[in-house]
């Protein structure tokens, strides 16, 4: 499947924090870059995310907001 | 200013295209990752966003969606 | 590619309105039943979305809001 | 109210189930095709939802992402 | 209609710019405290927005930031 | 910092109630009006959120909508 979000980083799954409703994803995008994602429980069971699997953080660039210091 | 959004990556402006109302943003955030982002012209005006200056692509981790092949 | 994203709606692409920046798609999730979807137009022409094309609505269980009468 | 979002799809609510702090709301918007929509607890309270109930799917074009297999 | 949005402030229409396909629409809603929408053009022409018209903002609890100096 | 999300409305922190991942944020941005926010309770720690502290509600301008009577 090939999804209209711009953005689709290669990713490792560094982390998987599962809460009550949600699961929270630590995603390696680049050594030492880290994404941190929130999806829900049901998704995260679905994808059988674990520690080292290989996966994508998509994020659309309307969600990508720009600050400067 | 310190926001809420989970995801606050470091990054340096590769291109600034501009177009009648939004303007796109393409941000590396490390070598060779970039990640696109679109936000009002206004908005990038203000922030005088130019090649090569440094910037943070702001991310809220429910807008993180997690996919595999 | 499977994504994290709770609704996955098998569509038929109705319309494709180009715009400068974004396209506008309509897709027919059920007899009768349409839905609108904007992207930007680069997304569009790499999915090379045309009449009649079988696609998926995607859409974040967050992102539907509920309303009553 | 009339709210500005393109897509208001009329919907019959098929399953509730309420969390500690959000509500997972299923929503049949045709004849088989459902929509799973998490809005907060206090919001679903607010608006009685009980399977059976006539409701809308409200959501935003821009929150509508195409995909193709 | 009432939807589950938790946020709904009651405003005034200040200004209403139309673009090609976008609409921005300010609405004040508290004396000198002003918010910016930008909704579809065709969304702007449904609810025929002018200036001094009283509407609302919808606004998710989820797309909400908060951030400290 | 400054970001690129167009509203930016100063407010005060009446009410900050912890959940077991979100923290729900009520913000005064005038006198009697409110905006509701959730985040997530590790941003509210780091945002050190407290009853009567200065803050700001980011809202982007395309997570606005308007709604008329």
């Amino acid at each position: 499947m090939q999804v209209s979000a711009r953005n689709s980083l290669k990713a490792t799954v560094k982390k998987v924090v599962e809460g009550a409703v949600n699961t929270e994803v630590t995603l390696e995008i680049a050594p030492g870059v880290e994404v941190i994602s929130i999806i829900t429980k049901s998704s995260a069971e679905k994808l059988q995310l674990t520690e080292g699997k290989q996966a994508y953080a998509i994020i659309k660039s309307s969600d990508v907001m720009v600050a400067i210091d």
